[in-house]
């Protein structure tokens, strides 16, 4: 793998997403649609802004990989690498003005994610890991990533979405680990695992996950030596289930308590 | 009154809160200290630094007003106008790391607050209401705060800090609300405010609150249009249960499925 054209190629996708998206955050013509006739999952002009712009990165630097990204579906290339993005992750929290969706750009081969970035545009945030590279650059300069390590479910703090996870099994199974850590927090959409990553949480449990959801969050957080599996401890870059944890203590409690299910 | 003496004031607290907090803001060395011998309230050493700070650069500027603070209680003053400030407000989100806590300053006479300042030192945002200001400065400079006004409740977006807000009663009475609007989303501390000051969403529904949690968003609120009292539509600046709306639909028909309580 040429790391230096990949790791060039990611930020230059990151940049042309931010420059994309911006201007429809917090602006007054966001319009919304429905992806679904149920439920609401509003997809935005940034969105797709920011999906054509980092297609274009893409066609210019690195034409042979494929791209899976969630707007527009599957592009095949001939590398073998194909990157998975989503452009605007926490679309709900994006409408509602909140600096914690993201622009999601990992970088995947058969074996999973190996390069990914987390952005936040706003804040001007960008979570990196992978290839050799587990860091932040943000208002603050740059900082390493490094997940805190292992700790008692007792001390953990733990994040998810929506309080209402999934379906009753897996709320159920939810509530079992909100029921035994030290705090439950909600809201924060894909900066809960730059949060994880960067040493802050313990935990992060989601369900429903698409790919493009979780490979980006999969190679920051492994970078920074935290762990991401499903709730059966296997593979989760498939997306469904997905338990990411700072150390291994925290993620056998909380498998022991999920994987009943 | 003295605006321009009380509008730099404020800027220079919460510039120098700023510059006492962000050292420890996702640092290794927080200190969390219990307030209460049950549940789980953090004080920082970042929450006594900013309101040292604080209280400053209120006894150079203007040493006559009173000061109320969450850490170091009442100052009394002889001009009949309290600072009633809050240094860090989201003591748990700034331990998670999330940039949603804030430094809230307002300046209050005896009818209530005239004048706050929301503060987001990591961000770099500075929301301002009151004294004929309302004004948003952050990473993409400044703007005119206003309320998104009038909105039914199937169509607007409702924020609570937590999912299990306040008694039983309470929690049932903010149910009713959830139930009927589009949207309900938790975890953004004072930062949901804020993005109903700027006109992201539609209500905030939070109970058991101080009067140094509220009187600064009322301040910020008001300024821009929208509407803050209690669950019974009274004045909601000495704190407890509060209901802030962008408008006067949304908040007639959240207080009559609140106020039965």
């Amino acid at each position: 793998m040429d790391i230096d054209s990949i790791v060039t190629t990611a930020h230059a996708m990151a940049d042309a997403a931010r420059a994309a998206v911006l201007p429809y955050f917090r602006s007054d013509n966001l319009s919304a649609d429905n992806k679904a006739d149920s439920g609401f999952d509003p997809v935005t002009a940034a969105d797709r802004a920011a999906e054509r712009a980092i297609l274009a990165v893409l066609e210019a630097h690195r034409p042979d990989d494929a791209l899976y990204g969630e707007e527009f579906g599957a592009r095949p290339g001939t590398s073998g690498l194909t990157w998975v993005i989503d452009p605007v992750d926490g679309t709900r929290g994006f409408l509602s003005g909140t600096p914690t969706w993201g622009v999601l750009i990992a970088l995947s081969d058969a074996s999973g994610p190996v390069y990914g970035l987390i952005d936040q545009p706003y804040i001007g945030e960008r979570f990196e890991g992978g290839l050799g590279r587990a860091r932040l650059t943000g208002p603050q300069g740059e900082r390493v990533l490094k997940a805190r390590g292992d700790r008692p479910l007792a001390q953990s703090i733990l994040f998810s979405t929506f309080p209402e996870i999934g379906s009753p099994e897996e709320g159920a199974a939810f509530g079992r680990v909100a029921g035994a850590v030290q705090l439950v927090r909600y809201g924060m959409d894909c900066y809960a695992y730059a949060l994880l990553a960067a040493g802050q949480i313990d935990l992060v449990i989601e369900a429903g996950l698409q790919a493009y959801d979780i490979q980006a969050p999969i190679a920051v957080i492994e970078a920074a030596g935290g762990i991401v599996t499903d709730w059966q401890g296997r593979p989760a870059h498939a997306g469904g289930r997905v338990l990411a944890a700072a150390g291994r203590e925290q993620h056998e409690a909380a498998l022991a308590l999920l994987a009943s299910i």
